[in-house]
């Protein structure tokens, strides 16, 4: 029913609000459109609140958390108990989002959609589908029923969050093992073979990264998944915190909030995300690219360009924290840059400009 | 002499301390070298202070003006007296540099080290050499003594800010016509041809483009400059606050304080300093990538990666303003992030590990 809801709420882009912002961009001192990308930012913002010069709105950052049967055939390089580990560190403020989202003056929400264990953290939001995926190299990962659950938990968290004043979302993801689904929704979503899209991940050596190709190709080859079908491919080849993601982006969306995507794993989320709803493509905003083999294929099928290349492999939302400074400065640039007129400055030669 | 004596105080990246960053950097709760080229900041910071984990200090931004003499070959698209508007604009925080240095919490400097006309600003420290070079196309661009005196502008006020308590340079320019002499800055150090160096500036039309290629192989043409020697070719074919930027680089690399490139413009300001000192290069870090035709081949020549691809191309700064949160965050990291021993998080298999 939520998810339904949602999904039903989704509408496009204030083209009113994007011309008048356009507009108010090209009268300020500045060389027309030089500010390449900060400006078709700044024109999105409004075209996603339809607002001309929207306000900033608190910046929140939500991590999502899940284990991944998978890791049983030996696909990565930690023990599963380090996703219930790593989401306790972010809210002591010493692991990478937990540092950078302070940095980036947002406040982090970190859920449990389905940690296998129990997260010892009353920080941490008990929101449990789950106690980890199924292996998806031997059956699905989870039924569409929890599917269906978990992108509710996504979206529920999300709508608290935006009643609370959230004007600026990010996402982020912990889940030992998680790369391999989000490779294999990339193959599925994208037509794309195991070997396209498998990476290193957490640097696992060449032996690892054979096996997680062979891993890949088998949960395609046991699951089917229908790449027509977003719910199914999510069910039979994602994650829980896959799904819950997918969730906060189809709200943010719903309530026209803006949401930066990070890397490989959001990602993912973002073409499940896209696949429930093609319109939910319009109100994310791609950070950065990751270094992980597979995320570039992802953001074209999005038609998303990254503005940070830093060539990380963290995931976490670290990248997206990053790239909330863009997304103010973007803002801030509508606010107080000056036009020529009020700033007394000759204006350019309208006959030497060229025509775009 | 100051000029001689900054030069003579460049040294090495201190790579005890740059070792010692390393190792606290792979003793954090990420996968190793997850953080990319964050990671590399974080090292060479450390190298160029000589601190494991420096702390950040002031953030200041030095933006240099200077008029051209090439615009009466009519290269440009904005009236000249545009150069000292813009840097009043900067001042009162209405100019996109002066927007991006409060969102990034640095302090603004605004030097006329050479503008034509006088600037109507008490904030603007008048360091004026000559009121605008020579044109380029006809004659060098100042002597080789004017090109000394406005480096040495430059070093004086790095000296001055340093002093005060800045930890993290940032450099913009403003100065009507200046892709003219920043090409053909590439042009001679690069061995380039005019056409390959020459871009769109402030979105020039093809007509206005043609005349700047012809301008500028004339220039090169005229004034012959000796690519073996940085000093002859600022005075020859480049401009006063282009060598007022170099000066900052020399003394930030004198004094051990890291220095954020820009775009264009100060990224050939750039290659005249790693020209009169090749260790000075060091001590720079690029910010962003200008769509500005040229500057791919700048960071090239000087072996810099750019983290920030905006597409912009306005100069003043504006990138380096915006790269400081970056830089910030690399510090962070290294302050703020626990170790897998402090934060109880179990350690990744080795055996797993690729080795880089």
């Amino acid at each position: 029913m939520l998810l339904q809801e949602t999904i039903g709420k989704i509408g496009a882009l204030d083209r009113g609000a994007m011309e008048e912002a356009q507009k108010h961009l090209d009268s300020l001192i500045k060389p027309p459109g030089s500010l390449g990308i900060l400006e078709e930012i700044a024109v999105r913002l409004a075209g996603i609140t339809g607002v001309p010069r929207p306000a900033i709105g608190d910046k929140v950052i939500i991590v999502m958390g899940g284990d991944h049967g998978v890791v049983e055939e030996g696909v990565s390089i930690a023990p599963r108990e380090v996703t219930a580990q790593m989401m306790q560190a972010m809210l002591r403020g010493v692991a990478g989002i937990g540092v950078l989202a302070k940095h980036a003056g947002a406040r982090l929400i970190v859920v449990d959609v389905g940690v296998a264990g129990p997260v010892d953290d009353p920080g941490v939001q008990n929101r449990k589908i789950r106690s980890g995926t199924g292996n998806i190299a031997a059956g699905p990962a989870m039924s569409r029923e929890e599917a269906v659950k978990a992108l509710e938990v996504g979206i529920d968290v999300a709508n608290q969050e935006i009643d609370r004043g959230a004007g600026l979302l990010a996402i982020g993801d912990m889940g030992i093992g998680n790369t391999t689904p989000s490779s294999a929704i990339l193959a599925v979503l994208g037509g794309y073979k195991a070997i396209e899209v498998a990476g290193r991940g957490t640097l696992i050596n060449n032996e690892i990264m054979e096996r997680k190709v062979r891993i890949i190709e088998r949960a395609l080859a046991v699951n089917q998944p229908d790449p027509d079908d977003g719910l199914d491919v999510l069910a039979r080849v994602g994650g829980l915190e896959i799904a819950g993601l997918a969730g906060v982006i189809l709200a943010a969306a719903a309530r026209r909030v803006p949401v930066l995507i990070d890397g490989f794993i959001t990602t993912a989320s973002a073409l499940i995300a896209s696949k429930l709803h093609p319109g939910a493509r319009q109100f994310m905003i791609a950070s950065h690219l990751s270094q992980e083999q597979g995320h570039q294929l992802m953001l074209e099928l999005l038609g998303l360009t990254p503005v940070i290349h830093l060539k990380m492999r963290l995931g976490e939302g670290t990248g997206a924290a990053l790239a909330m400074h863009l997304i103010e400065a973007s803002l801030k640039i509508m606010h107080e840059m000056a036009s020529f007129q009020d700033a007394g400055v000759s204006d350019l030669d309208e006959q030497k400009i060229m025509k775009i």
